[in-house]
Formats: structure tokens, sequence, C-alpha cells
């Protein structure tokens, strides 16, 4: 499961009929690479949030009907960037894995 | 999903049986790495769409029986590259996730 | 569905049971990163291709039971590099996605 | 299967119901990128595990009804961060695959 | 399929159920990134292999119950690094795919 920030939602007025009515937001995750998740939780712009991906995306959104293939998970309750970025890493410091 | 701005027709006339007629798109993400999907939205070169990989394309596509691994699940209306870009990126600047 | 272009085929005698007697082939993509593919459609070398992965590989190989998650889905008419490559990319300009 | 350094927990009041009462934890690779896993191992802040992604990490974790798309595998015994890493890799030494 | 170099086997008391007694791998490919695989073709190290994964990695184990992600599928007879790398790259030359 991937970790992104929510930027906002997704205008797209033309769509398949199994993404009918389903809330569609834009993602972005550390490097500012941009993903769209369908949200069955909520989430506004700014929240941190971790995705399901695959057909796990489907279940997860309460629909398998419903053709996503990423999914927000849950709201990440404190995502400390100063501490869970580079201040972290700079203290675990895998050298390599 | 992944967004992709639509490039052209990929001509290609030896394929396998499990994509014989499907109109073929070749798209380019905000990296210039181009991927291949099949259009059921009836997108134009120039486009911004988003895209449902996995076995959910092939539900998306509307036959289960068409072989592709990446479907155009919908046109953006209106993809601000400049907003929804580098400065959007600026304002919100999430330093690392 | 990804884009390749064929370098030859792999040799390799010791596999398993679910790949015997399948047409391998060496594929190197626009950044000269390879994958291996089954080949369904009879690609040379030097031929540009599109590639089908996941389960939707094995329905296009003809055969569930051939254990790929690779497989060419067709050859390519004409890959102008010049123009699909630097070119395009130059006119079309999409700063960012 | 992927190699990770186990992080430390993530706390997420608000999730979706398949992901309900599940322990989270965030893993980091060696080039620093993050990804969430459920954990069935018990494994602790430091250790360095392997992960089963796709449908195979909702039968690793033991009920199908939990809706992840990565599980910790194994916790890796003695994971030699300096022989596994630059050292063995001068040793080897593939120049290209 | 991904090519990859045997480095050796991967030592991991605690694992789980679906784990059990197979036999891992840690592999690197080109770019020294490492992946963990089952083997049931008895690849040692240093040897190079190609890989199945998905669903198929699981089919490829030969036993479907084995929670794999990544089986090695088999050993590559002759692999010419020096060929296959940095010269026939220089030969093909593909500007961009």
């Amino acid at each position: 499961m991937d970790i992104f920030q929510v930027e906002g939602p997704l205008v797209c007025t033309r769509r398949i009929a199994g993404l009918d009515h389903v809330s569609l937001r834009v993602l972005r995750d550390a490097k500012g690479r941009r993903q769209v998740a369908t949200d069955p939780v909520g989430a506004r712009a700014g929240n941190h949030v971790f995705t399901v991906n695959g057909s796990a995306a489907r279940y997860a959104q309460g629909d398998f009907a419903i053709l996503t293939d990423l999914t927000i998970g849950g709201i990440i309750d404190d995502w400390d960037e100063a501490s869970k970025g580079s201040s972290t890493a700079a203290q675990a410091a895998p050298a390599a894995v």
C-alpha cells in the first residue's frame, strides 16, 4: 500500500460506465508523481492517505463493479513529514538493503 | 489510475486475436514514458485521460475477452498543466511523504 | 501495454514445466531495460512490439496453462522513432501531467 | 517479493472496513521509498523483512477478506547490509543484465 | 518476465505458513535492485535467471498454496553480459521507443 497526499478532486465528465458517479481524487506521492484513486473514506485536500491497489481496490471500494485499480484505504492520523521524512531517514540510515 | 496525454493511434496490423478490431492509443505520461491503451471513450490526440490497469482494464473495456491490461477510463475535463504541475507543487509543497 | 524492441531469442534449456516448448524473446524498452516475453505472433529481432502483462498475458498466449506474465500482443507497423521520439515530444510539449 | 526495513506502526483511525483492526507497518526500501504493509508475523521497528504483494498478500494475511495488497512474509534472520550491499555488489560485479 | 542474477539464499526462520519449507533466493537486477523469489529449478549463486510474477508465480511454483509473487522460471544458458549489455545496446541503438 502506498502513501500519498490528496491534491483535490478530478473533474471528469466523460468516463466509462464502471466509474459513473464515483468520487475521484488526484493524489501525489513523495516524488511528486500523480495518481487517481476512488475515495470511500471522504479524504480532503491536504490529507495524507494510504491506498490499496489491484483487485483489492475494487473490494475496498465496497462494490466490485466499480472499475478502479486504486482506492484510498484510510486517512493517516498525523503524518509528520519532518520526522517521517528526511530526519528519520538520517537516524535509521539503512545504507543499502 | 494513471494520468496520461493521448499522443495518437497505434497502427498495428499483426496482432493477437484477443485485440482484433480494437482501437489502440499511444499515451505519454508526465515523464515522457509511453504506454498503449485500449479506448472505449473516444479520446483524441492531446486529450488528458486517466487509465485503469490490471484485470479491471478488461472489464472497463466492456468485454472481458479483450486482452488489454490498460484501458482509458475517462477524459479529464480541464487539466490545467500550469496549476496542476509545478505551481501547485510549489503551493502544497509536501517535503517528503 | 508497453512498447519494446525485440532483441532476440532467450536460450534457456532448464525451465519450469509451464514454459516448456514456448518461444521466449528478450525485449528492450526505450530506457534499455530488458524483459522476457512469450511470443505468439512471430516477432523478429528489431521489430517494435507492444506487450500485454498480468493474467491477460496468459490468455493472450492462447493457452492459460502457459505461465507467462508478459506476452507480445502485436507488431507495430511503422514505429518512427524520430517522430515518436524527441520531435513529437517537442511539438506536443506537455510540461507536466 | 521485496526487501524492506520496518520503520514503525502506521496510526490510522479512519480506514475502510476491510482493514479494520489490522496491524499496519510503514516500511522503507533501500532507496528510502515508503510502503505500508499488513503484518501477520509481528515485525518490530528495525527488522528487515520481505513482503508478498498482489492477491497473494491477502492469502498471506491469513484472511482473504482483509483488503491488503502488501503483507510481510517473513523476518530476515541476519541482513548484513555491509556484505549484501555495496561490497557484495563489488565482488559479483554483474556489469549489465 | 524479468532477468536477474542469483545472489544467494535468503535465511528467514520466522515466516508465514504459506512459505514454510520453501527455498527462497535473493536476486539482483541490472541496476542492483534486490528481490526475493521462490526457486523450483535449483538455481545457484551467479546463475542468470528469468522470473515469473503475479498469480502465475504461484502456478509456476507448482503449488498454488505457496504464497509467492515471484518464481524463478528458468536458468538462462549463456547470458553474455558483454554482448547483451552495453555493446549490443550500442549496435542496435534504438534512439527512443
